[in-house]
């Protein structure tokens, strides 16, 4: 089906989901953003109307999306209030409930990926996760995410919220230990790009093994000397030397759960 | 040069680095390992003796290869001491002071990657850093290594054990993030695989644009309502929400700091 839709929120979230809405053939008619050069870059992307201003917005659209951080979706569900379309927010923790006093219906369209504006993403591979305030509105929902990948599964906030945390974990933090590690090089004078292949290889092999099976290094080995030579590097930095004793610690608890994929 | 080579250790490193030399033109004569198992191993793949008694040791092998934890270098480097030919170790933080002693000439060849029996690394990209007894140790070793990869640089034992740190961040660290996120999904009963697209963009995008650059998510962006959500969710795992905790504040205070490399 062909829907007319708005996008409320013109971020990382919106400059690749509403291309690929349009791209599976849905209407996009108009973004609203706070910022006006994010709203203006996003509509002339699409070619459509655009304003920073949310009293604009075109009320006819069967569909109005919601991709803006949690705290703001909180203001603008109720800013939207004589809405009657679908609203469909993009969030991995935000409660269905919070729509409880409002007449419109709505769901949730949760794609399980990290966005930066300027990356191409190939969106037929992105797993998306979709529920709905009654049955019909979640298969609804589901079609529109069918459009774009084969990868659509309905799925409630409470599991959801879950799946949030994971990817905190799979891109946030890992992300921030190679932070880490291209700061230690930095701080030598030494070329961040020396652990290019490195990198490619852990993650190749975490995919390809799964990550429990593929942990090497001090902490799996119990390689104490190793492990003091570590944090005595890391003496006058005692916020990381911490996180690197609770790091370790925390692989060597991991050996002793009976939970760990790949053992 | 083609040197009579032989191998103290068979593990994962000598797993990679023996018939890498090997392909370079070096004559690997012998693989002694403590498991017997391990020896025939690598000592078939390679088509030479293998033994798992160190007095079984080939004495007029020209170079001799120390790939063993770094607790068993301090023992072997003891066992070997009428050996007359070079001495060469594969550690990251092992200080040449150890060989002070001895009378034979040493040196260090360390390889910035992962390694995992099975795993086909391309040796050609592989960053190798080395350091010798004395400068003509050093060129010998760097024309060694030169066989196999372009990427070698001298790099004394200071230098070298900041580089180990980094590797312990980029590789051991950032795969443990994996691991917990997988082991989140399996808790809930949910399909790791669902990560799979996610963990490809983190580190594709980490390595275009630098993981300074690449960091998302609730810390980087002070969502203290999603923070607190999270921190809700591991009650009960209270080593992984303070671990949780720790990162967060590190990703936050990352950004005050001034050496962040991409920002």
């Amino acid at each position: 089906m062909r829907y007319r839709i708005g996008f409320i929120g013109a971020g990382k979230v919106a400059w690749h989901l509403a291309p690929a809405l349009a791209k599976s053939g849905q209407e996009i008619i108009q973004v609203i953003s706070r910022s006006a050069l994010s709203a203006q870059k996003l509509g002339d992307r699409l070619s459509c109307q655009h304003s920073n201003n949310i009293t604009d917005l075109i009320k006819d659209a069967e569909i109005l999306f919601l991709t803006v951080p949690d705290h703001s979706l909180i203001e603008i569900i109720n800013d939207i209030s004589d809405y009657r379309g679908l609203v469909i927010h993009t969030s991995g923790t935000f409660s269905p409930l919070r729509f409880a006093c409002q007449k419109y219906k709505h769901g949730g369209l949760y794609p399980l990926q990290t966005f930066t504006i300027g990356r191409t993403i190939d969106m037929s591979t992105v797993p998306v996760f979709v529920e709905g305030s009654e049955p019909a509105v979640a298969r609804m929902i589901q079609g529109i995410a069918e459009g774009f990948t084969s990868k659509v599964y309905e799925m409630s906030f409470e599991e959801r919220r879950w799946m949030h945390l994971a990817a905190v974990w799979a891109n946030n933090f890992s992300n921030f230990m190679l932070t880490e590690a291209y700061r230690i090089l930095k701080l030598r004078g030494q070329d961040p790009v020396w652990l290019e292949p490195l990198i490619r290889e852990t993650f190749d092999k975490a995919l390809v093994i799964t990550p429990g099976r593929a942990q090497t290094g001090p902490a799996i080995r119990n390689d104490d000397i190793t492990i003091r030579k570590h944090l005595d590097m890391l003496t006058d930095q005692p916020d990381m030397q911490e996180l690197y004793r609770m790091i370790t610690h925390s692989i060597r608890e991991s050996e002793t759960k009976t939970n760990i994929p790949g053992t």
